[in-house]
């Protein structure tokens, strides 16, 4: 395992190298392959995931049949399925990886005895959930003003990377396209 | 004031009176007429209200220069322009009481302050982030699933007294309708 972490906590906090070893015991490192997914619909969500290394997707599975996704996390962003994961409900979404996936896993469990012993963790996360919020109220306000075609043309702007690594048919999934559709509209933007 | 910001606090942490009447001393209480806008676009979002009786809403004027409601604040919830008050940039939004309104206002020195002399606050907010931010992804997945006609019969059946409070060109705002349309649908809703 890479610094990561450390540096993604720094951001937020200061910590002392003894007081990161001893959070870091309550994380575990998991693999998980492509497409394996690390919570399914209808599972109580046990754990938070850190993402080293590789992709998640949150999806959910539509009136349809057809799989929504509705969030990704890239490396040192966090992921879980929050309402199940506080609440210790059935999960209403899915969590997979859509590459290789490296993770540091904290169980529920882990993460109140963690919380519990070191309170630094507690401006840590309200500082987490503050920006992620702060992003999805951003998020939605871009997507009142601006039609899905705009939104894959920003993304492409400012996530170029993101758009290159995670496979068409999801970008497509994510922005409310048919594959078909996300096609056309690449074509147009090429020529 | 009531005892409502005590009430909230304590369904999170567990606070003595003593620390509670020195957190309560980084507040202060404002009242707003009907229609007074708390924040305007464009400028620093410096507070973080905690709604103690009546309806703020957060708003943006869209491209056709027409009014788009994203959020609402009833009593014991907490309003602000997130990325604003975080990163002392214009605010995107307006804040605006629907109704006379109190609130219990943190203004951003204060929050800073108040959150280095009593950490169990940051497990307070950490709390309610974390809550906001559920709740967020759950009517973020309902918008997908549903039309916005059936997000109005969900909003009357688990928010009857929102919906009789909120004037019905807010609601209409909020859900993407004109005026028009919303009457339609209550008109047929009754009949």
């Amino acid at each position: 395992m890479d610094d990561s972490f450390k540096t993604h906590i720094n951001k937020f906090v200061k910590m002392s190298d003894d007081e990161f070893a001893k959070i870091i015991s309550y994380f575990k490192v998991q693999h998980f392959k492509k497409k394996e997914n690390l919570l399914n619909e209808g599972q109580v969500c046990k754990a938070s995931y850190f993402v080293t290394k590789g992709i998640l997707r949150k999806f959910f599975i539509n009136g349809k049949g057809v799989e929504q996704t509705t969030e990704f996390a890239i490396e040192n962003w966090w992921m879980t399925e929050t309402f199940s994961f506080i609440n210790q409900t059935p999960s209403e979404f899915f969590i997979q990886a859509v590459e290789n996936t490296e993770v540091l896993v904290l169980h529920r469990d882990a993460h109140d005895k963690m919380l519990d012993a070191h309170p630094l963790m507690e401006k840590y996360f309200r500082c987490v959930y503050q920006r992620t919020y702060a992003a999805a109220q951003r998020r939605n306000k871009f997507r009142y003003e601006h039609s899905r075609e705009e939104l894959y043309h920003f993304f492409r702007k400012v996530q170029p990377e993101f758009l290159q690594r995670v496979p068409q048919y999801l970008v497509a999934s994510y922005l409310g396209f048919t594959p078909e559709y996300l096609s056309e509209i690449r074509r147009k933007s090429i020529s």
